[in-house]
């Protein structure tokens, strides 16, 4: 007879199932990053491409993290771009400038230059580090999986890097559609597959990041990116609950949603009462303090914590995160400021530890804490 | 006995007091700008900032753009950051990466290095650009005056440049909120003198670029940006109409309406029905079709247009716009197209002139053209 393990009743999960729980779940994209003196000890030892192929490293580094920072949830150490190696992209990390392709895909002709993800096999690191960190984990702390989403891919693909006003990646999108769907669907299968075989090694939810869509407006997310979200997501969903995370426009929460996710990620751009409002409460919600916060005084921290919270207004299926991951000047101690305070102001108050019951009163009268957690 | 000027009449200002126009107006953000051949032989011979300061040139590009295009206003050419030359930060224009401050502001003590603008004497050559631009234009064409919101201004002073995370902007804001507010205020103060000086010298209306508040979210905006831009737009709206112009944020236009702003410019992030119904209908719209749509064929474009045409539904002060500035690349022959597409497709019907009844379909039922323009 097996048992259930552990981290089916881990906060995290629950959460995701909107099961109740005694405070809110928390952890953070970017987590184990450059703001941590021992990863940037690490990493003047060894490249940033190197270390993700180093699964004994991801392992650590992630199991150290989360035992530093008390976050209840961990999540593969990897990066989005890997994915594209074996279909024909190598990616280089540059100092200053993030990841680069020296030849982007500029024309509807050379979206051939992907290739389908024939195997697996050239991944095996990724894997192999999902194994590793699971074993290292306690058993009680939920391993998160992950891959870009088709349309983040391509904008990589096309633009050559990140952040930009999109144009290549749109003239492409809006001048051969044609060329388009083939590069989304090639993409969308990888990313099934690959989250699939994440599943496999370990994960216990998967989250996909489409970091880019906020550049596009309604009508264009949903004719040229949300059918491939959709797969994606249709494919991998009854093997593990998927997290949607986008950012950058509030006004897509509607359509991330319809294009699936039993949970949706919100950034900071809007509040989270009314992102989950639009997004439906049958769906988990994860957010969304603005990771900026976090260089400011401890304060504010704990204030923005307490707003976030209040919006939360204590329903079942809240997971605290940033919008975006942590910023690389972010003190440490913030982020354990953050962790802590998350903890102790979502106290659900049982019959055997409750709070005394003075008001607590934190800024607009819109933002008072509600009765259950005053 | 004064006569009141054509302009007065103009299609743009009934828009913006929302009166109705037998069609909708028409202008570019950017539209004398690096796409135009005619431009690009004038930026060989001249930098940047040189043709800035030239205002026979200011008044020559922009009245020959305005006549090549058929757009429906002219906008002072100048720039953004002008301003902040005479208050202590001159402007270096590189040849990649947009404008750049060698010394930016990184901290509380820093911001005194922003100095006061005791004077409009510096800024003489915009004011003469307004005045040989109004000189120049024909009597039914207005002339939009311009400048940065506050927040856009601050964020370029302490970023050293446009477009990033913007995390020594929010840095400073959430840690010496003095010394945000000083530097804020010293800005604003500026900002409304010098639209006013515009006014004077011939501007029919203004446009406030608040170009990267989209990086905030609504608390955010509300506690650190409002009440600066408001004050701008208080001290201003008496003398001539604000377009109060911001993108990168949906969910901040309810607070983007309360700053103030007779028109609301919104960017493709939102359907523009959305927008207004959110914004008010006591409020002009301007926008909202994405710049790098003219980067696709032109079946796309006027599809494009005929959509955001029926989302304003043939409602009284919806100017045509893009959601932000005209991209470098885009060919000539598309934005003549979209300029011609706007006008065409939103004739107002009227007796002497009615089009036969056919219906005319295009995409989704809730882009249906309205009865009144079918």
């Amino acid at each position: 007879m097996t048992t259930c393990p552990a981290w089916e009743q881990s906060l995290l999960l629950k959460a995701i199932r909107r099961e109740p729980t005694p405070y809110t779940p928390v952890w953070l994209m970017r987590q184990a990053g450059r703001y941590l003196p021992e990863y940037r000890a690490l990493r003047s030892k060894i490249p940033f491409a190197q270390l993700c192929k180093t699964p004994s490293l991801c392992a650590q580094i992630m199991v150290q993290t989360v035992q530093r920072l008390g976050v209840d949830a961990a999540i593969l150490f990897s990066d989005l771009l890997l994915v594209l190696e074996p279909m024909g992209f190598p990616v280089e990390y540059t100092a200053g400038e993030g990841p680069v392709f020296e030849r982007p895909i500029r024309s509807a002709q050379e979206v051939d230059r992907l290739q389908e993800l024939e195997s697996l096999e050239p991944l095996a690191y990724v894997l192999e580090a999902m194994r590793l960190t699971r074993a290292a984990l306690p058993n009680h702390i939920p391993l998160i999986g992950f891959a870009g989403a088709p349309f983040t891919l391509a904008s990589y693909l096309i633009e050559g890097q990140g952040g930009s006003n999109f144009r290549y990646t749109k003239g492409l999108m809006y001048s051969d559609s044609g060329a388009w769907r083939a590069m989304m669907d090639r993409l969308a299968r990888a990313v099934a597959q690959f989250l699939l075989a994440q599943i496999q090694a370990g994960a216990q939810a998967v989250q996909l990041f489409d970091t880019w869509a906020g550049c596009l407006g309604p009508e264009d997310y949903r004719q040229y990116v949300l059918p491939f979200s959709q797969a994606v997501i249709q494919a991998v969903e009854s093997a593990a609950p998927v997290i949607h995370f986008s950012t950058g426009n509030p006004a897509l929460l509607p359509l991330i949603r319809e294009a699936g996710g039993q949970v949706i990620g919100v950034d900071w751009r809007v509040r989270l009462d009314q992102a989950w409002q639009q997004i439906g409460y049958d769906r988990a919600i994860q957010g969304n303090l603005d990771p900026a916060v976090l260089l400011g005084p401890p304060e504010l921290i704990r204030q923005r914590v307490q707003q976030i919270l209040c919006q939360a207004a204590g329903r079942a299926g809240h997971i605290f995160n940033l919008g975006h991951g942590l910023l690389p000047d972010t003190p440490v101690e913030n982020v354990l400021i953050l962790v802590d305070a998350v903890h102790q102001l979502s106290q659900r108050p049982t019959a055997a530890s409750r709070i005394p019951s003075e008001s607590v009163s934190l800024g607009s009268g819109s933002d008072q804490m509600p009765p259950e957690l005053a």
